[in-house]
C-alpha cells in the first residue's frame, strides 16, 4: 500500500534546480503530494517533498536526486512522526485550580453537592459533567485503515487522530477505548459496562462481519447513540458525494441503478443508506457469501462485478483492492467513485479516459466530513440513537454545502460541521416532538 | 454530613455591618469556610459567604440575617454548581489541524506509517501516542466520598475532579471510566479488557472489601501500575502527616505504638504502609470481622477502640464516623489525626483540650497531595506497578516538603507534585538498574 515518504532535499538557488528534482521524481512515476520550503539561506533552499510511494518502490530515487548537479538529498523527514510525538490528544481541566476555594468547590467538599444532586436526579449529569460532550472511540484494531488486523495498540494513532478531529472540528471530547479482544460478545459486554461514562459511542476499525453484530447489540442495549463509523460515517460522506456527482451529470439517483463494489463495513453502510433513501435499484458484489446475504437482507441484488459494471449508472467501490476495476469495464456516461484509500479501485483519470462521465477517488471524500457533525448534533439534541433519517439529513446537508466544483465541502471548515450538527439536532428534536 | 452552602448577602457599607452578619452565623454555631465580596456599588457590598452546614441544620439563619438592620439575604449562590457547568474536563487536540497537510499527517494517510511502526515495535506506542500520560480513573460509584453507594454516574463529578487535578497538577491526561457493575470479577474483566488504552490505572471510590480483590487481581493481570487511591494515595499523605506530627512532638514513629481506627480502604492502606516502613507496633479496630482479619494478615493487632486509644502513641482515624472518638479517651501526649472528611472522628480543638500533644483533621491532609505525583513519577519511569517502596518514598518526600508549621505541603503547589514525581521515578529507575 502507499504510504507517504517525506524527502528533505537541498537545492542551489538557480533557475531549474527544483524543476530538475521534480523531473527525476516524475521519471520514477511518482506523484508529489506536498511540497514546502523549510529554509532558505546562503544561496540554498531546503525543501520538504512528500511523495506517495508504494512500500515496494525502489528507493534508488534518493541517489538519483543526490546525483543532480544543483541538488543534495539530505534524508527523509520525520514530520509525520514528529507530529505524533507525545501523542495527539490530552485531557485538560476546564477549570483553573489556582485557589484552595476552587479546589474545595470542584473537589471535596463542594463536589459532594453536585454528586447528591445527580443521585437525586440523574438527568443532571448531562448538565454538570462532561458526559454530554464525551464520545468513546472504541476499537479492537482488527480493521485499521487499509492495514488490517494490526491490534488495538497499533491502532491508537488512528483513534487519537479521530479524537483530535472531534476536538478541533466539533468541540467534542473523544476518548479512545482500546478493547483487547476479538470476541464480539466480550466487546459488547465491555463497552456496555463502561457506557455510562459517555454521551455517545463510535465504533471504529472493527472488522466485518463482527462489526455488524457488535453495533446491532450495543444499539439495542444502550440508550445513547452508537455508530460504527466505517459503515455509516463513510456512507454519509459517500452519499453526499454521489448526490453531487448525480447533479453534476444531471441524472437523478432516483430511478437509477447504483452498483456497490465491496460489501464490507463501508459498502454495507452505503447500501443501507441508499435503500433508506429509496427509489433506486442497488446492485452489489463481494467475494464473501455472508456479505452478499447481508446485501440481499437490505433489499440489494447480488451480481458479479462485470454485470454490476455493465448495468450500474453509478458505481461506488470500497473494496480495498487496488485496480480492481478494469478500465474496459467502465461504461460511457457512468459515474465511478472509487473510494478505497490510499489506493483506489481505478484511478479517476483512467476511468474518465474510458468513458466515465464523472470519476473520483476517496482522497477528497474524507470520512472526516461525517462523524464530527453527526455526533455533535446527536449529543446537542441528546438523541438516544442514530437513525437512518439522521444519517440522510447529514448527507444531504453535506451535499448542499459543497462548492459548485466539488463533490463535498472542505472537511476543515468548522462551519460545515456546525451546519451538519444543527441539521441533525433539529431532526432529532422535531422527531421527538412528533412522537 | 456537612456540605458547603454558599450564601449571597448584601450589606450596607457601614462599620459593623459585616461583623453583625458573621456574629449571627457564629450564634448558630456555624464556621465560615470562605468569604469574598462579589461587588461593591452604591454604598452596598454583596458578599458570598461559604458555610459548612449539616444537611439537618436549621435554615432559619437566612431569615435572621435578613432581619439585621443593614443586611439583606439575597439567596444561595450556585457557585459550586456553576463551576461544574458543562463538566470539568475536556479532550483537546495537541495538534492544530489547520491545513490539509496536517490532516494528512495526523490522520490518513500519514498516520498509517505510525501505526505500522507501532505494530512492528509496540514499545513505540509509548512515544507516539498519549498512552504514556494517560490514567484511567475507574469507579463503580459504591463508596464515593462519604456519600456511600451513589452509583457510577453520580460519582462522575468526583472522577472529573480527579482528572482535572491530574491535568492541572501533573500534566497528565486522566480519563474517567464509570463501570456499571458491583461484581468484582466483572469490574476486573472490564478494566483488563480496556487496559491497553492506558499507561496506568487509578481505582477510585470502590467500596471495601471488593476494592481489595479488584486491585489485587488487576495488579497481577496487568503490566501497568494500578493503584487504589482510597487505600494507598490516602496512606501516602497520612504517613507524611504522621511523620511530621512525630517530628513536631519529637517522638520517633519507630518503636511507637500506632493505632488505626477504621479498617476500610484508607485504614488498610495506612496499616500496610506503616508495616512496610517497619519497626512500629500497629493496633487496629473496626466493626467488621473481615477487616480485622485483613489487619492481622498485614501484621497488625486487632483491639477494641478503648484499648487502642489507651495504648497508642499515635492515633489515625479514617472510620467515616463523626465524633467516634470520645474526648475522655484521648491520652495526654497523644497524636490524634482524625482524617474522616468532611466530619472528623474528633474535632482537633477538642482532642487538644483533652490532652493531645498534637491533633489535626483531614481538611489539610488532602489526598490531592498523593496521586498526581505518584502517577506522574510512575509513568515518567514507565513503572510496571506501584510498589510499597514507591509509596514510602512519596510519603517521605511529601513530609520533607512541608513548611515548619505544617504537616503536609501545599497541595496546589505544582513543584511539590514535581518533586514527588521525581523521587518516585528515580526509585523506579534505580530499582530497575539493580535488577
Amino acid at each position: 500500500m502507499k504510504i507517504p515518504e517525506i524527502l528533505v532535499i537541498e537545492s542551489v538557488q538557480k533557475p531549474g534546480s527544483l524543476a530538475r528534482i521534480l523531473q527525476v521524481i516524475a521519471d520514477d512515476g511518482l506523484v508529489v503530494e506536498h511540497l514546502q520550503s523549510l529554509r532558505r539561506e546562503q544561496g540554498k533552499t531546503v525543501w520538504e517533498i512528500t511523495l506517495e510511494m508504494d512500500e515496494e518502490t525502489d528507493r534508488s530515487l534518493f541517489q538519483k536526486i543526490d546525483d543532480l548537479p544543483n541538488a543534495r538529498f539530505l534524508g527523509k523527514s520525520d514530520r509525520v512522526f514528529d507530529r505524533h510525538l507525545g501523542g495527539k490528544i490530552e485531557t485538560k481541566s476546564r477549570v483553573r485550580i489556582s485557589s484552595l476555594q476552587t479546589l474545595r468547590d470542584i473537589y471535596t467538599p463542594g463536589v459532594a453537592r453536585v454528586c447528591l444532586a445527580i443521585q437525586k436526579n440523574p438527568e443532571k449529569a448531562w448538565r454538570y459533567t462532561n458526559i454530554h460532550k464525551t464520545v468513546a472511540v472504541v476499537t479492537n484494531g482488527t480493521a485499521v485503515l487499509g492495514l488490517g488486523d494490526i491490534g488495538p495498540v497499533a491502532g491508537m494513532p488512528v483513534m487519537e487522530g479521530k479524537a483530535a478531529l472531534f476536538a478541533e472540528l466539533a468541540g467534542l471530547s473523544a476518548v479512545p477505548v482500546l478493547v483487547d479482544s476479538k470476541d464480539p460478545q466480550k466487546i459488547i459486554d465491555t463497552v456496555a459496562a463502561i457506557a455510562p461514562t459517555f454521551g455517545a459511542i463510535q465504533l471504529e476499525d472493527i472488522k466485518a462481519p463482527e462489526c455488524f453484530e457488535i453495533e446491532e447489540q450495543l444499539k439495542q442495549k444502550l440508550d445513547i447513540p452508537v455508530l460504527h463509523d466505517d459503515q455509516h460515517g463513510t456512507a454519509v460522506v459517500a452519499l453526499a458525494a454521489l448526490t453531487n456527482a448525480a447533479k453534476r451529470i444531471d441524472k437523478p439517483l432516483s430511478g437509477s441503478v447504483i452498483g456497490q463494489i465491496g460489501l464490507g463495513a463501508a459498502g454495507i453502510g452505503i447500501v443501507s443508506l441508499l435503500k433508506a433513501q429509496g427509489s433506486c435499484e442497488v446492485l452489489g458484489t463481494d467475494l464473501k457469501a455472508d456479505a452478499l446475504k447481508r446485501l440481499e437482507n437490505l433489499g440489494g441484488q447480488a451480481v458479479a462485478i462485470e454485470e454490476l459494471m455493465a448495468r450500474a449508472d453509478f458505481v461506488i467501490a470500497t473494496s480495498g483492492v487496488k485496480n480492481l476495476i478494469k478500465p474496459e469495464w467502465v461504461r460511457a456516461g457512468q459515474v465511478v467513485l472509487a473510494l478505497s484509500n490510499p489506493d483506489p479501485e481505478i484511478e479517476p483519470t483512467l476511468a474518465l479516459e474510458n468513458g466515465a462521465a464523472f470519476a473520483a477517488d476517496g482522497k477528497s471524500i474524507n470520512n472526516v466530513l461525517g462523524f464530527p457533525g453527526l455526533f455533535k448534533g446527536a449529543l446537542a439534541a441528546k438523541a438516544d440513537s442514530f437513525t437512518r433519517e439522521m444519517l440522510l439529513v447529514a448527507a444531504h446537508t453535506l451535499a448542499g454545502l459543497a462548492g459548485p466544483d466539488d463533490l463535498v465541502p472542505d472537511a476543515l471548515n468548522i462551519k460545515v460541521h456546525d451546519k451538519v450538527a444543527a441539521a441533525v439536532a433539529k431532526l432529532v428534536r422535531e422527531t421527538r416532538k412528533r412522537s
